[in-house]
């Protein structure tokens, strides 16, 4: 092994096809046999990278809204709840994977840790007054009148809204920090972490999902990764995405990302934060970020694959 | 601060009672207020110890298999999933209602962490012919019949019981045996841990729930604790307890202990594995082991409360 003080870090965010895929079930079966190709890569990639691995949770935390939903006998539990919930189940589906995937490479002992962790968030952000993602389960437009939050009208009928605040900081970082010198893969900020506000010296929970992309760019700048993977379940970042005039790109400059972000050219559930996280990271002094799919970890850590995001 | 070196490891094992109170709703709110007390007393003890903290999880686990009972349209969870849950809802609360009581005392910044914990038991364990942990929600006798489980008969109802088999070894033992001595407060074991066995090199869950107190005891042997406190929702171990005769011990020697536990003056279910845990703990080379109530948790770890174990 290379002597740790040379190796540089890698973090990867996990999209949530990693665990779910179109077209199936969505049994845990499937999201354990789903997991063993990003952690095979990123086993690899532990051999010359230190690691951080975050992961996504829409799927999970809407399962658990839609149980809570159905059963009246329990008392309901906070989205801050059940999102630290989900970092539990998915902390967990990734850390015995990525374990069993480093056993199979017969790599020798590595630590590996899977941290619950949270996130503070501003109150006074501006997501707060207008709640815009879409949680849980679908409502018809009669039994969404009577909901407790607000709801917007979607495709496939209406959905809870909640607040997505920007990530202010990551609260374990320091931790984290200390854990990566240490040559430990952590990981932490599942769902895009536990969302809380700061009150004078303590932390309390809010109601609100934290971008899971947003967050690992936060948590890249805060801790010192140089390279950001952003796994998911396109190629990379298209222009005219979907589109007959659809294109794929090797490469995007800041430049030219803000400015397709400006004219809206990337969804804001999707590839917006993906790209806007992308830009963030390289702004701070990031040395490659790449968005990439979900088989194509390795290339794209190596330059070789996805959408590069680049300074110049 | 004194030197980590000298500072001995401390490990708080939490019964349910820090986040659930009888005659309580069991809310969220409810949950973070009881959790004040534990962590404050916690929150002091981490000047003289390096700190451990496990907990249980019977209640929230019991909520979780309630609300996908109730619930159709989500894939169901085995039981290691749920789990592993509840480690991410309880580590998060525990964490951060220490982080909060930390600040409140002003010692400074000290690395917390909240770790998804698993814990390898074996297949072979007479537990698994013979399954007697009640889980879940009650049933009535013409439910239970159509239950795709084994079931037991309880004074209010039937309930699903599943094996509960001796904790063999804690997966994450080096890395929370190198935490601790960076002197990291490290949260973990949660229920008791994930069950999972191996299967050649690697893991893999099983329905099944660790005693805590069992995995909390093994832990301490493998990381190497000192002082191990049992914290309940009784003063300390009691002989005739409940009866007009009822005694609390001060202090419970392991050949009294053992001669209690084959005469069943502990049930199974609560005292037993409390006992069972603490003599293990000072069989294994632990220096003092106390169970006590939640509210003397310090006084415990001074040997001025609850009842001690004693090699003698």
């Amino acid at each position: 092994m290379k002597n740790v003080a040379n190796k540089e870090t890698l973090l990867v965010a996990l999209g949530g096809n990693a665990l779910l895929r179109q077209g199936e079930e969505g049994t845990i079966a499937e999201q354990f046999a789903n997991l063993r190709l990003p952690m095979r890569q990123v086993a690899r990639l532990s051999r010359r990278y230190r690691i951080i691995i975050t992961h996504g949770n829409g799927p999970q935390v809407g399962n658990l809204l839609l149980q809570q939903e159905s059963c009246a006998a329990v008392p309901k539990l906070p989205l801050e709840i059940l999102v630290a919930q989900t970092q539990g189940q998915i902390g967990y589906m990734i850390e015995s994977t990525l374990d069993s995937e480093l056993a199979a490479l017969g790599s020798g002992k590595r630590h590996l840790v899977s941290l619950i962790s949270y996130v503070v968030v501003d109150a006074s952000d501006p997501a707060f007054r207008e709640p815009s993602k879409p949680v849980g389960p679908f409502y018809r437009e009669e039994e969404a009148k009577g909901l407790p939050w607000p709801v917007r009208k979607t495709p496939k009928g209406y959905r809870r809204v909640v607040a997505s605040p920007r990530p202010v900081t990551i609260v374990e970082k320091s931790e984290i920090r200390a854990l990566i010198d240490m040559d430990f893969i952590v990981i932490c900020c599942g769902g895009g972490g536990i969302p809380v506000i700061r009150e004078g010296r303590a932390f309390h929970g809010v109601d609100a999902v934290i971008d899971k992309d947003l967050a690992s760019a936060r948590l890249a700048g805060e801790v010192g990764v140089e390279i950001l993977v952003i796994a998911t379940d396109v190629p990379g970042v298209a222009l005219g995405y979907g589109s007959t005039g659809e294109r794929f790109l090797d490469r995007l400059t800041v430049a030219a990302a803000r400015r397709h972000l400006e004219q809206g050219e990337f969804p804001a559930g999707s590839m917006g934060p993906k790209v806007e996280a992308a830009l963030q990271f390289m702004e701070g002094g990031g040395k490659r970020a790449v968005i990439c799919g979900i088989d194509e970890i390795e290339a794209a850590a190596a330059g070789r694959a996805g959408t590069e995001v680049l300074l110049g």
